[in-house]
């Protein structure tokens, strides 16, 4: 019920994943509301946590939205994974809630896949779980995001950096500080050091550990940037007849681009250290966005990822 | 001295604005090492800040560099303004040890120009010199922003946001929760309320708040992204004869808008706050750069902005 789409292209999405993948999917909300399911099964859940309420509030006052039921299917083992693009604080709260922490994880982390021209993604976590953190937390999404590149990207030993302001240990604010002494001597992290805001796009790091605030406006100011910069190449190509032409012949290009670069394309951030799998999709996912997220999800359910998440935080 | 192509490219964009301009500029350094200065005055001075110096020791200990050499001139009413593409920490030290600070001003602040397409930059500060702050600081960065959004781009009552995690008042860390309430009532601020970071790069709002460290995070994340873009562009563009043709076509499209997203066409930043005008061009600044910062130093100097400042931290 979930997302500025919601549920016409989750519906479509879902359909597309279950022919595609040949994995049962249940669609979890209001029956009556979903339109034409092929042959999925529906849970009925009567209440929507919209994209304004409150999440906190929302989550316990809404005991039969799709999201708390959704996360209650996991918990119950009736499901393997989450996917929602709905209200990702209440998505969070719901799978935190519901499924529970894995045992000697402080705090899940939002792990987004921000993709790199020509590489992997690189992985920020968190990208905006917890406003606040403490230099433990910090270290555990250091394992855990070392965990899941490896899982979800086949990057063998993962380049895990710490956002900060300049590479040596003594920039940044006490956060950082007191992070890079701790990682330095972390279980199964192959720390390089600070990282730069510059950095994150490009192949010198894999996974750049940041605490929540800090990565949740870096993850939109990136967002906002591509827009910008797609709406403003597209307005200069379209001047004269002459370099409308020319765009025309680059529009292969352009979209095999903007497939690079879509978000949609990675398939939504996975929240790391729930017991269980959640994965978040953007607000605007259509039908092929969540089917991709469902692929990840099941791909991840294979790889036993909470498992792995569970190995990496007891290093 | 200061900058990757220094000194050659610093004396070219020198003679350039001189020239173009017709401001006497003073050149600080050493005076066997910067080539052919034509006309300009050479103020000599033996020692040189390195890009890798840490920067309070390096004040410290190099009293005869270009740069402490510089920020004394201003002090001293010998120079208008001071221009440096050199270490930027030393940079701002220089500034704030030798020119202080102007009375009433808790913390100078670095303030960046983010180009926004189609429209006046978005003014970006804190962008790096207090990597922590007090709530205090940032109702100051947002007077001292706004005045020189007004000063510097023409912008009549510029929209003020607060750099958080959501629009509500409630979401963010608690030093952005605290500074919003503050905000709410401060003097000569057109607050309207908190941004994302997907709005810095749009005609939303244009003055950006926020701490030194997530403001230089999310500055050097846009660079990396435009050139992650920049890069990944020109070789989709370059796969086939055909896109190499059409990409021939709209290379002056592309040049155009590389000028409106290049920062050094905006004449780098400034740090606002010291009794004295300080203009920070970025480090790979060549003469083009130079010319426009010691433009844009012209401006605010004729529009005293110093005057300026100390009138809206004064409201």
């Amino acid at each position: 019920m979930g997302g500025d789409l919601a549920p016409s292209e989750i519906v479509l999405g879902s359909l597309r994943a279950a022919e595609q993948l040949g994995v049962p999917i249940i669609l979890v909300g209001r029956t009556s509301e979903l339109g034409d399911t092929g042959d999925l099964e529906v849970f009925e859940a009567s209440e929507v946590i919209e994209m304004t309420d409150e999440p906190g509030a929302a989550i316990r006052r809404k005991k039969d939205s799709s999201l708390v039921r959704c996360a209650e299917l996991v918990r119950d083992g009736k499901a393997s994974a989450m996917v929602s693009a709905g209200n990702t604080g209440a998505t969070m709260g719901s799978a935190l809630l519901r499924m529970g922490r894995i045992k000697g994880v402080s705090r899940p982390a939002v792990a987004t896949p921000i993709p790199v021209p020509g590489s992997t993604p690189t992985t920020l976590l968190d990208a905006g779980a917890n406003a606040e953190c403490q230099p433990e937390w910090l270290v555990q999404f250091a394992q855990m995001g070392s965990a899941y590149a490896r899982a979800r990207f086949a990057i063998d030993a993962p380049k895990v950096g710490l956002l900060s302001i300049g590479e040596e240990p003594t920039k940044g604010n006490s956060l950082v500080k007191d992070t890079h002494a701790l990682l330095s001597s972390a279980g199964g992290v192959n720390f390089i050091g600070n990282v730069e805001g510059r950095d994150i796009m490009t192949t010198a790091v894999d996974v750049v550990v940041t605490d929540g605030f800090t990565g949740n406006v870096v993850l939109k100011a990136l967002e906002g940037g591509m827009q910008a910069i797609a709406k403003g190449l597209l307005d200069a190509f379209s001047t004269t007849p002459e370099r409308q032409r020319a765009r025309d012949e680059l529009m292969p290009a352009l979209l095999e681009f903007y497939g690079v670069m879509n978000p949609d394309t990675y398939g939504g951030a996975f929240l790391l250290g729930t017991d269980g799998v959640c994965v978040i999709c953007h607000g605007s996912s259509n039908a092929g966005a969540i089917a991709n997220a469902i692929g990840v999800a099941t791909e991840m359910v294979a790889t036993d990822l909470v498992g792995v998440l569970r190995s990496a935080v007891a290093k």
